[in-house]
């Protein structure tokens, strides 16, 4: 393989050349039918709003054919060091499912020991959900609490969210789940203020084992555990661990159980490792699970296609660095038309944020062209009511990635005025894309809009758990291909490195630093 | 009055020639003790981290004084139209108290009015907060829950989860709030699911009383309402209506009671009007609110300030468009490191974006600079390991609002290895303000950090109702002068319209509009 940065490719000056595909001039029935690329899991990506056309693919493919996309992919699946700045493996997918051959590595069959840790999962949470195992006094568990931050809590969190209401609709047995991210002492405080500490089981995770935020939330909990005077109460058989073997954590005697995974599963990534599956099966159900992961290895397997038209994942990469970098959009939106997935935006924040958010290239030399870009969002039709103003009339354009679903997931609406609320969600949804693409003239310039608002959908008939591991792994898949075409690494996050740093050095009385310790001085008693 | 765009200033392009301050050279002791502006509600300013200093202010208090910032204020507050496109004036502050004079419009004195709505709130919820005013079947409420979407939903949300914990800590009594937004069916589903309807309160809010979302959210929880089984029960005894006296909602008998606002409070600038006070005084206490308020009221006498460097809300504006127009800086972070603050970038982002996302003057010709910025955000310590890595090493720059409190609200904390968790969360904000405006520099330029992300700080003891109101104020006022500078009118928004119009035309059969029927299609059975 060759790694090149992006304007080093042959095709780079045809690709900066390429003028925008006016949507007023082109929009059309035949280009929305036409535009569409099968995600997987039941979804679709249809891309007819975005800037491009037939001769920008073909420059694309030219991109993804010089960039050796689907080799570098191939190559990660297959085990190679891809994640240079940590010198690891990046296995991700491979914790939904064998794609190419099985992976070795540290002298064992990864994919073997992803499936263990699952069956693993399999087995717990069935004991719960069935009242085999209970807690310390023989009440089964009604509640689990997720101690974690950052990748073991944006995506957990908000996969739990966007599954909940399809298992109520479905009627299914569940738990509670509840989450505590925050060094903030409040926010720990909030969740287990009158918890019902008998009926609760504390799920912390954390692959180092050293997460200051976690071991501060799990010696708070622990404490206020201790202090339950409940007679026959044993902390020890109401708290697990999701970690890696040799952390710290695995090795602590006062947890009932531990479930690992390892190096190899970045954190922001780890939503379908045991970060994600153990919570999500308690609370949800293992089928649930399953079925999550199954979408989104579906998703992965489309992502091999090296016929860009064919793979979602790609193509979506590709649209977004020609919107970065030849059109110079610096922030992109994600507007699910879905309450459920009203936290699915702050964990694609982190994902792409913090995975592309890079100055320098996987060998660590200096690049010359912007990577990542911002990304933000909320659900519609809320957004609507919130900063749509600034995406149709303001002064900068914002790409929007829009996902939508023709039913809900809980089955309860009803007809007003001659329509559903579903009905209405997606009338909304249909109304933004062609008022962002199409914009409206008037003569009172402050009730003009210029249109060419680019946007995608991504869409299915329901927001299952199939279709949620489909958008999530395209989402993933997308965030890696574009590491590749902006030749960085997108596994590693070395800006986080010196904000701990200085934090230590706070607590240690700041070295005689005088910025901190004035800034210190502000923010004490 | 003049009203003169930004560039037509005679200072103009000694502001556009301004070089930034460097954060490596000039950060210390001194810059940081001498950057300080009393906010309000024991709330300070802190602009240290900025890239301003002396050169800037002078230049900066030249420009405030060409475009009379003070002047506008204060028509503003004396009752004049400034909201030009809608043709209304822009009351919002006078809900917090009386700050020049009376203001008189529609043959009524306008400060009378609202006072007169805040008399009701006090009265309806210290006798729902007493139990003397009791749901249909004779229990007291127990849960209230606002049904709004917007500037009804996001400001007094954010402001209920501000200030929950503070009433924990105090060991208030307080009523569970909930929030419907979303038409999303799925939204109300889950709020409502098992809810006790005869201990529940529904509050509309809606100032038109015509919000799509909301009517139909209305009409969801009343059939579910009148589904209920329970003897006696009458749903009109459970909804109460915040509107404008001359809204449909306002002549619905189904009410139990109406509590008015008008024309003259916007949407996102209405938290400190019934559409927050209601619901904040029935769930924590008239008490609070009135201390919001008062917090909200210090800082907009303090906003009245001629003298930049004593007016904290003029000086964020000001350094806010200079590193926008200036330094070319699109987007900006709002970074609470409070758990209970987690909702208020999502406010902030509506109340901002919303109303300086303006690409025409208020005398609605266009403008040739860049108006307000994308604004984010999400508390700290999560955003650290989430977003940050891209804060400090992407290849943009986004200044920060950091926003910090000495003491948590909830008094629970415990020391693990020598600190307790609220030292370790502002250690960590300490250590980040450092690191992002210092960098570091390293042989490895994939652990190097070039700095110069610049940052702003406001902190109090503790975030109290007072500090919060200030908070807001700040942020509104703000808003409000960079709309000034800007020469924009803040106050309007008609860049939701063509979205509505398109939503309507779809729910009536599309009109044979082509595009809106492919997507329609697309997203429906």
């Amino acid at each position: 393989m060759d790694f090149k940065n992006l304007d080093a490719l042959p095709s780079f000056r045809e690709f900066a050349a390429l003028k925008p595909s006016k949507l007023k001039d082109n929009l059309s029935q035949s280009r929305i039918e036409n535009s569409h690329i099968r995600v997987g899991g039941g979804v679709s990506y249809n891309y007819a709003a975005l800037p491009v056309d037939k001769t920008h693919i073909e420059v694309f493919k030219k991109i993804a054919k010089e960039q050796q996309l689907i080799a570098k992919y191939m190559a990660l699946l297959s085990g190679e060091r891809m994640n240079t700045g940590e010198n690891r493996l990046v296995l991700h997918q491979l914790t939904r499912g064998e794609t190419l051959s099985k992976v070795e590595a540290d002298g064992e069959d990864k994919g073997a020991f992803y499936a263990s840790q699952l069956a693993k999962i399999k087995t717990l949470s069935t004991q719960i959900r069935e009242g085999k195992m209970v807690g310390s006094t023989g009440k089964p568990f009604k509640t689990v609490v997720q101690i974690g931050i950052g990748g073991s809590d944006l995506g957990p969190r908000a996969i739990y969210l966007a599954l909940k209401g399809y298992c109520v609709g479905k009627n299914r047995p569940m738990l509670d789940a509840q989450f505590i991210s925050n060094v903030d002492p409040d926010d720990a405080a909030n969740v287990i203020k009158g918890m019902d500490f008998e009926t609760t089981l504390f799920i912390l995770v954390s692959k180092s084992g050293t997460t200051q935020e976690t071991l501060t939330n799990r010696d708070l909990v622990l404490a206020a555990l201790q202090s339950t005077k409940i007679p026959g109460f044993d902390a020890s058989q109401h708290m697990i661990a999701v970690t890696s073997k040799t952390s710290p954590l695995a090795q602590t005697k006062t947890l009932r159980d531990a479930i690992f995974f390892d190096d190899y599963i970045g954190g922001r990534y780890s939503v379908s490792s045991p970060v994600g599956g153990t919570i999500i099966s308690i609370a949800l159900g293992f089928d649930i699970f399953e079925e999550f992961l199954a979408g989104a290895h579906e998703e992965d397997l489309n992502a091999l296609s090296a016929d860009i038209t064919q793979n979602a994942a790609m193509m979506d990469a590709m649209i977004g660095v020609y919107m970065r970098n030849v059109l110079g959009y610096s922030a992109t939106a994600v507007l699910p038309y879905s309450q459920a997935m009203s936290r699915f935006p702050a964990h694609l924040q982190q994902l792409d944020m913090e995975s592309n958010g890079k100055h320098v290239n996987r060998d660590g030399q200096p690049i010359h062209y912007q990577t990542g870009p911002l990304v933000f969002g909320e659900p519609g039709t809320n957004g609507q009511h919130s900063f749509y103003q600034w995406l149709h009339q303001g002064t900068d354009i914002v790409p929007l990635q829009f996902i939508g679903f023709i039913q809900n997931q809980r089955g309860e609406d009803l007809s007003v005025d001659g329509s559903t609320s579903q009905v209405k969600l997606n009338a909304n949804l249909t109304a933004q894309i062609v008022a962002f693409a199409l914009g409206k003239s008037d003569e009172n310039p402050n009730k003009e809009f210029e249109g060419e608002r680019c946007s995608s959908l991504l869409y299915a008939k329901q927001l299952t758990p199939e279709a949620m591991g489909a958008i999530l792994a395209h989402y993933e898949n997308k965030i890696m291909f574009q590491g590749f075409i902006w030749n960085i690494n997108s596994f590693d996050q070395e800006g986080v490195q010196l904000g701990k740093k200085l934090a230590k050095k706070v607590l240690s009385g700041c070295d005689g630093d005088e910025n901190l310790l004035t800034y210190h001085a502000l923010l004490s008693e």
